[in-house]
């Protein structure tokens, strides 16, 4: 298969990326001629220009949404063979666009879609050939669409190891103003915050802070367009928590009841949560914990698990942490409980530090 | 040291446990006998009835935050000769009480304290003998402050491996407003949009929104108390966080200037996160990730980090995720990208599942 990606930012080159290394042939093209010659060394693909000739089976448009309808209509125009296909996370928008500026057979050889994958980072540079394993990848097809296209973009998608879901545009984006668009405004408010906090209060934050502003590190550009893309449906949730805001900030002012408004507040979000599927840490309530501190040099963690294996104990699971300024790794190894007494005198006998001997040490 | 934990939730037997494991004598009593007994069995130390006579250099009040004043005026009357701290997370309001129901030289025994560790899950079940590792604690002392009941509290926060940070009760309320109060009303508000959502559009919830919503897990009866306790504060940042986000909302129903406003929300809350100290996710960036799909079953974890070891290459991160929704696991080892196709190879060679293998496989 020839796939020519439009666009060769961290979707676009993430694309190629794991196209390539599945034996297709990919060719990349970019408005800017840097970026496009940064996914090709990164071995996102060939650039288009240095294969005269090659004509793509499928086109797929990465690039911001502002500019993924003229892209998506100029692919369709170039290429009367290709399947078309595009990774912008918004989709009505621009299926309207696409409709207005082609014929039928044009459109019917458009087939939007949208991986449920990212990162807070953004340019090939930030690329991955698995992005999108084990992810959601939305195809908005409909009833016009022939079988056999839509069977290449789902080919492509399966190849790239996401989970193909099929969805109407309007469902798409009502569904990612939601469990995307809306929580990327609050954490950037949220964050927003800090911008210009007295440093000794940022001193206090915590692994629940960096939970809740991690995506607040996106890109402001990109962002803006996406929402703006998207803004009936972002709006009228946002409408929804300006009111639960009210109401959180009204119980804050005290009166009768006004304890029960908060924890009523508290209560919804914890039964939203709750229906989250495959969130990390319900495992590990069973397990036992043991605490290693590693110096943070490179190395350390393959050794403490080398050691881990050989003494023979299974790890459940696993976190990591950096401590709050200081060059020491925490790494919390999740174990059953019957193998915890063991695996700390064995590591310590091999000269890791667990808490508990230090605190001992201590007068 | 003898040392009396009143409360024993996740904070009051997770200090019982650490003090424990240092070779402290620890009293444990709680409002529910249950409670009380399940902290001992879980190794917090002995029940405070069991031990008649007995007399505690220090009394650590680990009750909510509405209950916390009386029971530290109780303990200071109970207790002549003992510092009485509490780990409350509102620390000027407790003061105000104290300070009305006691003489100077009772409250000179008191110091208010607040470790900046915490979990979404909450009781005694939930508590661990290291929750304290690497954490700030803030200490409340002032000029009248004894310095051996300064340094008796400094050693019981140092033993439990946590880092003293001294600070006024109105500073701390200010901060804990602005890095854990207010982020969790946020998260509690966006994972409260799921409670009723339909299920096809949280079908499509990637890691972004876990993130932001994972502290929404959090017990409603208790963050109702410590909103309440710091509504001030709180209501201060909240009624921030409502003009933002009416900017924003402004800016969604459109007209000149809006996307650039939207930007604008979205870049000053980049750079509020840029401001967090010691967050995950910097180091990944200039390695390699080699993504393994693990059967999710006890043991794979450890044989995996094994067979790494042998192979001799040094992991410089790991990260851990469950595939939703399948019986998998996704690991990815961060490597110097010089070793990723030795660790590759090496790691098919025994049999383990990388991607990319997969996808080779597929038509």
């Amino acid at each position: 298969m020839i796939v020519t990606v439009v666009g060769t930012g961290l979707l676009g080159a993430s694309v190629g990326l794991g196209l390539s290394r599945a034996g297709h042939r990919v060719l990349l093209r970019d408005v800017s001629p840097t970026a496009a010659e940064l996914a090709r060394d990164l071995g996102a693909g060939e650039l288009l220009q240095d294969t005269p000739g090659a004509e793509p089976d499928v086109v797929v448009v990465a690039a911001p949404p502002d500019v993924a309808g003229p892209l998506i209509v100029s692919a369709l125009r170039e290429h009367p063979g290709a399947t078309v296909t595009d990774v912008a996370s918004i989709k009505s928008g621009i299926l309207a666009y696409v409709r207005e500026g082609t014929d039928g057979p044009e459109l019917d050889r458009y087939i939007g879609s949208h991986p449920m994958a990212g990162r807070e980072r953004s340019g090939a540079i930030a690329a991955r050939h698995d992005l999108f394993v084990g992810r959601p990848w939305v195809i908005c097809s409909d009833e016009d669409t022939p079988p056999e296209r839509l069977a290449q973009v789902v080919s492509l998608v399966r190849t790239l190891g996401a989970d193909p879901v099929h969805l109407d545009p309007d469902i798409h984006d009502a569904a990612v103003a939601r469990v995307s668009h809306t929580p990327q405004v609050m954490a950037s408010l949220t964050a927003g915050l800090l911008a210009d906090a007295p440093a000794e209060e940022i001193a206090l934050a915590g692994q629940g802070l960096r939970d809740v502003t991690r995506i607040a590190a996106s890109d402001p550009q990109l962002w803006a367009q996406i929402l703006a893309g998207n803004a009936g449906e972002v709006r009228a949730l946002l409408e929804e928590v300006r009111e639960d805001l009210g109401r959180v900030i009204d119980a804050l002012a005290g009166g009768r009841g006004s304890v029960g408004a908060l924890a009523q507040a508290i209560a919804q979000g914890r039964e939203g949560q709750a229906r989250i599927p495959g969130k990390h840490g319900q495992a590990p309530a069973n397990y036992s914990t043991v605490t290693v501190l590693i110096d943070d040099s490179p190395g350390n963690l393959g050794r403490l698990f080398t050691d881990v294996g050989e003494i023979g104990v299974n790890i459940e699971d696993v976190r990591m942490e950096h401590a709050s300024g200081r060059p020491l790794g925490i790494v919390e190894l999740f174990v059953v409980p019957v193998a915890e007494h063991e695996l700390v005198a064995q590591l310590r006998e091999r000269g890791w530090r667990i808490p508990e001997t230090e605190w001992k040490e201590q007068p």
